[in-house]
């Protein structure tokens, strides 16, 4: 019985990744420079594949770093001098505002419950707010904020940068960068890669306010917006990069390329109202986030009766399914599941058995 | 005819490699969570095996980071107040004291031509230093600094931190963690590892010192050495880390322990003596660093006539043989070779056979 892995990242890896990975050693990508001309075309390759999928346009910067953390870090060092604005409603945004505390900045927030959402049309931000930080996709809770919204935020404040956090939805969301500054995520969710490289989506704009902030304030040294800029434009990176996961990046979107991102979009909501309709249905199970507007699509989480989830979780792995335990305070309460471009119908199908089967123990 | 990669990293991988990318795919390595038990004892085998491999005390703690360019940033972040005093004699020790200067700091330096090493037992740093920074191998050059003198500089300095870049040399030098406070590696080039990975090595007094720093300056996010240092000891890290990387680098370790250091080193010193015997006799090739004593054994630069690196490049690779350029400046008028315990005798006979031949055509 094969395993898969629904856990919200690490994950079941993409189809093609451990046929990429014996490319790779055949082809001794591992082994190559990372200033040399077959670095720079995989490079090349991996972002022209990104910028295909996510429909990213040619203002709009696209960096290798190591993590969404430092992607969280590297935001806030480069574009704030002061004053960054964050919606809390789950352990990854609060970090995001810990982060611009610990780095010396006035961070101001407004918080929601865990499970809660933000209807962004009608959040007014301070008037000094220089960048806005929007988690898309709570990891930590499966709350969605729907990121149409954000044109409004746009409106009302377009002074202020807007940053969004698409770590455990990329590619899923639809990008608007016409009022999005930056975004970032992490290869190890939404594309079924090994973990151990983030992907920084940085425009014109905020490259621009780096170049500002850095003339008063450090902003970094190696990982700087203006390093990183200089290094893309040779298809290179400032340090030794992960190159494997830059040669397995490109390929596993060159993949998702040929699929069509509506296609998987369609596929990702079909999978996730398959799951939410039996967590509504079901006497045991109940979706966590009450609002079917703000429910994630790629990360669903569940609340589990009697601090059960351990038991959950066991018996689920029994029939070959590893699902996630619940964040933080909710180890016990909830259960995550994700729901990748990785994960088959099928895959969700024999999920779905497994917990109407785990009711059946009850 | 198999290629074998002297370039001075990315590099020939280590002879298992392949195989434990293989058992990490059949272990589904690359999907299991960074927060379960699965990891924390991938994490525990990695850093006994590293602590075992480089006779590392309890007293230091072994951090996982993304870069060699990421330790120096954290390292100057977490541990300098103002004063940090670098010992410049490359592109890389130059880049530790940018660095420095970037993240608002006050660096200090002596300065030698690229190619020349230091003489450590007659240095005197200036008596202000919070901590001195040196590069043990200069990776752009191949000059070593031999570190048995670093004691001198400890006892002349002992309020001053000592923090060693030992990234192209790691594992071959004993490092004396009685005078040494910290030092990194990124494990693509002495471990025959693909990129994405870097390991620095902390001690108490240089986590003692970023907690006082940290209560008057930032010292960063999510990689300080106090969030380094807790994650730590639950055997993870803050981030999702290149868990893969940590993998093979517990494989890797676990088979340079068997073998054993010393002969690993004996090795080094045994094909590093062939090929400066080699070039010392040569009319066309001549070791870039005259000093015998600052020759590195892991990184061999030669000087080659004419501007004609890429010429002598092309004609080895013919041969199976992938050496590096010249650094910079040097781009045309040095080779670089990489001798790394990845690197047999034979391959290195192979080379200086290739390089004999390239003579021939002159």
């Amino acid at each position: 019985m094969k395993t898969i892995y629904f856990t919200p990242g690490p994950t079941q890896l993409s189809p093609g990744v451990y046929r990429y990975m014996e490319y790779a050693v055949k082809r001794d990508i591992c082994s190559i420079s990372h200033r040399g001309k077959y670095f720079q075309a995989l490079y090349s390759e991996a972002t022209r594949n990104i910028r295909l999928l996510m429909n990213i346009p040619p203002s709009v910067h696209i960096f290798f770093i190591s993590s969404s953390l430092e992607a969280m870090e590297r935001i806030i060092q480069n574009t704030v001098f002061e004053s960054s604005f964050h919606f809390v409603n789950g352990a990854f945004s609060k970090k995001w505002f810990l982060f611009a505390s610990a780095l010396g900045k006035k961070p101001e927030k407004i918080e929601v419950d865990f499970g809660k959402g933000f209807n962004l049309a009608s959040i007014t931000v301070p008037k000094h707010t220089e960048l806005i930080c929007l988690t898309h996709n709570e990891t930590s809770t499966g709350v969605s904020v729907p990121l149409e919204e954000v044109r409004s935020l746009k409106v009302r404040h377009p002074a202020s940068l807007i940053a969004v956090d698409v770590v455990s939805s990329a590619p899923y969301p639809s990008l608007d960068f016409s009022v999005i500054d930056m975004a970032f995520f992490s290869v190890q969710k939404g594309f079924g890669l090994p973990a151990g490289l983030g992907v920084l989506l940085v425009n014109d704009r905020a490259i621009q306010k780096s170049q500002v902030v850095s003339r008063t304030i450090p902003v970094g040294t190696y990982h700087t917006f203006v390093s990183l800029l200089a290094m893309s434009e040779k298809c290179q990176t400032p340090e030794t990069p992960n190159v494997l996961g830059i040669y397995l990046l490109g390929n596993v979107c060159r993949d998702m390329l040929k699929k069509g991102r509506e296609t998987i979009c369609r596929q990702t909501d079909l999978k996730a109202d398959a799951l939410y309709d039996f967590a509504g249905k079901s006497k045991t199970f109940a979706p966590f986030v009450l609002e079917k507007k703000f429910r994630s699509p790629t990360t669903i989480v569940l609340s589990v009766p009697n601090q059960g989830s351990s038991r959950v979780i066991e018996d689920l792995k029994k029939k070959g399914c590893i699902v996630g335990s619940g964040y933080g305070v909710f180890k016990e309460s909830h259960i995550r599941i994700a729901n990748f471009p990785a994960h088959s119908m099928r895959n969700v199908t024999t999920l779905i058995r497994g917990l109407k089967s785990f009711e059946t123990l009850l």
